[in-house]
């Protein structure tokens, strides 16, 4: 865990991620309201997999009013799939479709008096852009595009964060307490038995030695660094929203500063 | 026909404004090269009635290229019917949709070194905002929210442009030469005869006459004044762009300066 | 009520239906297996308000086995409006729009060996179409063009049921018991106080008497006569499911016949 | 080249089919009047790569009219990308999604009289199941839930048809005129030079040979044996209905029977 910027403040610093706004019309489908109570940072749903406008607002509106960072949540066009359907989208139909959603989300972030702050791709494109170097570089064309030079949240040693760093993006690296991780400090494909911790206890614990020493226990029982700046935590399963509150209570229990990154 | 703004050259101005990059994904509609060679002011789909990221991209490029402005054509979210289904939006939500297409419109123009300077609604919105105050308030309530204090082009004295005024937004009139008017110089109904001028050389003439004289022959034979600041030309049927070209040449010929609004 | 068909059961006789299948893709609505246990006709979305295929095809196979009735809940194209923002759809339009969706749920109701024997519009398509005659008869001529001569569940009275009677298709009269009458035996309009009886109570005894004396309570305290064959319950609020049996078990207890129409 | 069915006629025969009806609204790109003069087998568009419900309909009354066979153009859902995407569509819903498409299609062509009487994929689930045993399984699991046991269109010794095959389905091998093929009878990888033939006088010359000997030449030169009961048009392109009748006379002249499958 790198240290807190600007301070001398020598505690260890973690920001808190989730995805919000994923309803879709009449549809609901995470705690916005508690959620937002917890995070340091939002990654809201762009109209892609999720996320009507009236939705799009009201979630920059609660961010803003609670300081919470808002990051652009992107996604392949698949309303029907939730974006976990991966797609052969060429380059440059992809690097548009980015440019797009966060151009939309950027107009509700400002009018909330925030901004659109960082990008992190959603479901199937977060995973696909972890091994598929040109689909990563199309995702990266596309933040280049929308200007601001956005920090992009994701995976450390993903090709996504290869390709924004030679684009002089800045890249925040992330860590997921609810999943299990190899000796090799990657994650276990959830096709794998144990890919999911669904001990809540065990996901707070894990949180706490994340943020503490960067290390988790990996599936095969050995420790290993993961090394992250924010923490991701799922808001889209009953109880998402009691867990998050948890983690983020102990955490602070254990001396940690829960911010969002610089 | 207001004069000039800020210069001593005494010829009547106009704006030539056109529907552009009504495409989507494989399918083309509008001929975007040859109508950014005419218009001044190009009313770009974002999305809901037509045009993906990609030709929204393309035609912002092009634009910025020719010096051509660039407007938010927006619209209901009804790619079936191409956005001429009139719908009971309710209010808050059609505010929402109109402030998620300028925002992801202005990215493009943003990039190409360009801006989104106008807004213009499209369709079954554009002739229900003539009539319906409600829904002409939630557009201009979604332009505010866009920021920037964006123009509305639209038809003198429909409650949209009411809506804007009221809400301190300019407004910037435009008018038809292909369009019949009745003697109170509103559009003639297309539902009734002749309400349409399929000759070219009547609507090249109609559109010289518009701009020195600020009149035109109602369909019941009477001069009546219509003073616009714009034209609108169509691009969506055969012939659109040579048709665009002559119109541009004759009022060229007839010391019209094709200009812009400020 | 009618009297039962084709035996000497002098019961009142009385089918339940509700909107089930509202779901889409990764978010779900109703209840639908509870839902299933209560009800006798199910009226299924069909994909354009609300209805993946894949839900279409667990519904079906569901209301199958259980012997329930399916019916397409058909509805204008407005996933991100829920189908509840009234639409001025082309009569041909919306003809072609109507077969289409029967189409889509007639091969999964076939498939689970059963078949659409109904169609009952959904939302803003409903409620237009109670006083709309042109959208009426265009839904009627896209389910005359679907085959099969099915009848049209929906209010008695409306023009939806004039087309069809016209079109020689039966018609099938529904009432509900949590809204309220006028004294003239109408709806009161969802804008008015008291339009929806909240309490549950009172909702299961109007089911009763519906069923018993064919009789409500108008908003304005007199009795009214309400003619119907089937009772419709809400199936999309936090405890339908629950008052939904309530309902069924109050009428098997007062000796009313819960079977669908023939 | 198999023999004709049920006849003594001794000349060899084979099926035109062309891909139709792939406008959207208010977009066109086939032209299906000129198409259904051609072809003997139309596959119809039916709403997830394109095909409206209105555009469904006329295609389907055109072509029971010509007596031209109509053929469901099963695709992805991605209007966006006009189908040419591949997605990692789950089996199950991709099953469903074909599932919905063949029934929508066959309440149009009932209705014309006809009836839907094959399957053909189109564009990225076309080549995907070439190769892709899982989606092709998925692929005919939905054609089955369909019903009638429809014959799968398709490349011959693709993963399509040796699903079908082992499902029971009928298979009917096509081929292309415009494609060049390698030494071992496979399509060359649009992503190679020289994989379209350009050529109109080519593309005829290599239909009546294709008919008369079922063999092309091969890209580097053999002579490779072609066997196919149908020959595919290209429909999308302009000229490609001037070139389509061009295929067609020569076949005649050539003494070739162009006739649908049984």
């Amino acid at each position: 865990m790198t240290g807190p910027e600007h301070d001398t403040d020598t505690r260890p610093v973690l920001d808190l991620n989730a995805d919000l706004g994923e309803g879709f019309g009449r549809w609901q489908l995470t705690d916005d309201e508690a959620l937002l109570s917890v995070v340091t940072s939002a990654n809201v749903a762009c109209g892609f997999h999720a996320g009507d406008p009236s939705t799009m607002r009201r979630v920059c509106e609660r961010a803003a009013e609670r300081g919470v960072r808002i990051g652009a949540q992107v996604s392949y066009r698949d309303l029907a799939g939730f974006g976990r359907r991966a797609m052969d989208v060429p380059p440059d139909e992809l690097a548009d479709e980015i440019t797009y959603q966060i151009g939309a989300l950027r107009a509700f972030a400002r009018a909330a008096g925030s901004d659109v702050t960082y990008v992190k791709p959603h479901g199937a494109l977060y995973n696909r852009t972890v091994a598929d170097a040109e689909q990563a570089r199309a995702v990266v064309a596309g933040v280049l595009r929308a200007g601001g030079a956005l920090p992009v949240l994701g995976l450390p040693g993903s090709r996504l964060h290869e390709a924004a760093a030679e684009a002089g993006l800045p890249v925040v690296a992330e860590a997921f307490a609810d999943r299990a991780y190899t000796a090799a400090g990657t994650l276990v494909s959830r096709r794998e038995p144990g890919a999911v911790v669904l001990d809540p206890e065990a996901v707070v614990a894990r949180s706490v030695r994340l943020a503490r020493s960067a290390t988790v226990t990996a599936l095969t029982g050995e420790d290993v660094a993961v090394r992250a700046r924010s923490l991701c935590l799922h808001g889209d399963t009953p109880g998402a929203a009691d867990l998050a509150r948890r983690v983020r209570a102990a955490l602070e229990d254990a001396d940690v500063r829960v911010e969002a990154f610089a």
